[in-house]
């Protein structure tokens, strides 16, 4: 999927009509679990989840709030925009099988877009081993809405929540952080720059990781795999989609504890480390407080310390303290400073 | 409810932020069932349905598309948009259990009209014993954007598809039909009145049922209640939601059948034969094409027709044929018209 995309025929949406068109947009839909009886085309999706338990998941997207077209294909859109609820069921320790999608659209757009919105849910899906089982398209007046649900299964011993955090419990993080902040950056910077003068053309080159982090990002399937491979199953886990910091006190919040976070712990990938330079940013501020990287976070009982050693892209970035102790960040000049969640939206401004 | 309600305060939503907003809106939220293991608060909700099927429907609402806020009140619209995709459930022949409210508003609205809506959601799932698990609130550049996933469960031998309806089938339907669209239509006249001259009053009486239909409509859980009790599985059903000869094309076509359907058997409240003759709308086109009665429509096998004679407020329409016969409406004057699914939009126009 490149960022450029040739520019395909325009057919209006009035051509096909809401039937017509969402026969288009579901015609190569590809049924992978034996959990999916009924998919599009009744009252309600039908599944089979054979005694698991069901997790659930939904987030909105707006054009202008949660994405901006002027940099963001319509493909990719829809692999995020799926990705990221994939992330949520994995963050419960479980497997994302169904999704429903839901959009809102004014005739602005093609059905050629669409379909490309669609193409880039549909290889989230494949690629996820994921069934599109339903969906809802209407027109609105202006902009571009979109709802995703997500519907997952973990086994009944094996859900994790953010609740369950102990004191001493070791804090994990997969990846590395603030990747996607500082992809968004570069391209909020081109889009000013074409906007001031469009002749100009956008400096992207050398920065294909962290665009892909903020356009493209993948949920971390591979980790959930890996954890259960170790026979490590998390005391606590959430999705980084807010910032570290924001996660750590979610966690923190909801176990009723505190926690110790090391900042030079904290793994940051030496491309986002080069244009935090570059922007002149604190990297570890980039971390905690960016954003959309969509790396678990997680804790695990220090009698687990071993297991996880050996786990590749896994980094130990403190441990869970009592409550009294507060949730604090010790600072590479060995400070101590209380975690706020400032979130990446705050940081713009 | 009422339609007309005191203006309460005004809290603008930045005096709350995202996490203030969702905490006020989601205070008084109750779990009524055992299946709900996670509610509101973590990655995905978390539900045992214990060997049960699962049963997923969503339904994207819009300002200014699918309902207008000038005859909507706020706590009518959540009612309604809780009440519709229940329905789908119950159309499956299951019951819902949990629901997840998404939606995007813009400035313009304050908390406590949110409140309001939130409200009207609330007494719904309190109504019909559905849990609100989930959400996700974000702010629109303009209006007003509802998404809603309603999850149900199913014994497995008892769901019921659209395509299960055999030649001879009894086609049958609950209650009346046409009332919503006459209520629709009394509404519309209402606010064209006021916008020509705002010292009007409006002339809503009288026709409270109508309005009820279109403002406060109800899903019939009773009637799977009543089936269940009476022994009839019926062999495939929908609900009545963009008028009966556009549902009774799905069951055709799903079913590869055909159908005959009488005009003279289709129920029409007297309420909404009188509004018919005042707005000179043929009943059974208001009933056919009219929309939103949210009633059920469902086949059962002709050995079924002695228990379902004793059962009130079920009627019987007509017939399921052999596709060939093709799907046709026998008018009062006994010619065949083949039906046409219409829908109520092009009806406005």
């Amino acid at each position: 999927m490149g960022i450029h995309e040739q520019n395909p025929g325009r057919t209006e949406l009035s051509e096909l009509g809401e039937f017509g068109l969402i026969d288009r947009l579901t015609a190569n839909i590809e049924i992978h679990n034996s959990s999916t009886l009924k998919g599009i085309g009744d009252d309600a999706a039908v599944l089979d989840y054979d005694n698991k338990l069901i997790l659930v998941t939904q987030d909105l997207l707006n054009e202008g709030v949660h994405f901006d077209l002027a940099y963001t294909p319509l493909k990719h859109l829809g692999y995020k925009a799926a990705v990221v609820n994939f992330s949520d069921i994995y963050a419960m320790n479980g497997q994302p099988r169904q999704l429903i999608i839901g959009i809102s659209v004014s005739n602005r757009f093609s059905v050629e877009a669409l379909e490309e919105f669609y193409n880039g849910l549909k290889i989230a899906c494949d690629k996820y081993g994921v069934d599109m089982v339903g969906g809802d398209t209407t027109s609105s007046r202006t902009g571009f809405f979109i709802s995703i649900t997500v519907i997952g299964e973990a086994e009944r011993d094996k859900v994790v929540y953010r609740n369950g955090a102990k004191p001493n419990d070791l804090i994990c993080v997969s990846g590395d952080l603030g990747g996607a902040y500082m992809g968004l950056l570069v391209l909020e910077r081109e889009k000013k720059a074409f906007l001031s003068n469009p002749a100009v053309q956008p400096e992207l080159e050398g920065n294909d990781y962290v665009l892909e982090r903020q356009l493209k990002p993948e949920a971390r399937r591979d980790v959930i795999r890996m954890l259960h491979d170790a026979g490590i199953v998390p005391s606590s886990m959430i999705d980084i989609s807010d910032g570290l910091a924001s996660e750590l006190l979610h966690i923190c919040q909801q176990s009723g504890t505190g926690c110790a976070v090391y900042e030079e712990k904290i793994p940051i990938d030496p491309a986002t480390l080069l244009l935090c330079e570059e922007f002149k940013i604190i990297p570890s501020v980039a971390a905690l407080n960016g954003g959309e990287d969509y790396e678990l976070l997680f804790t695990i009982p220090l009698s687990d310390y071993e297991k996880i050693q050996g786990l590749p892209g896994i980094s130990v970035i403190g441990h869970i303290t009592e409550a009294s102790e507060g949730k604090n960040l010790i600072t590479n000049d060995r400070k101590l400073i209380p975690l706020q969640a400032q979130g990446w939206n705050h940081m713009r401004s």
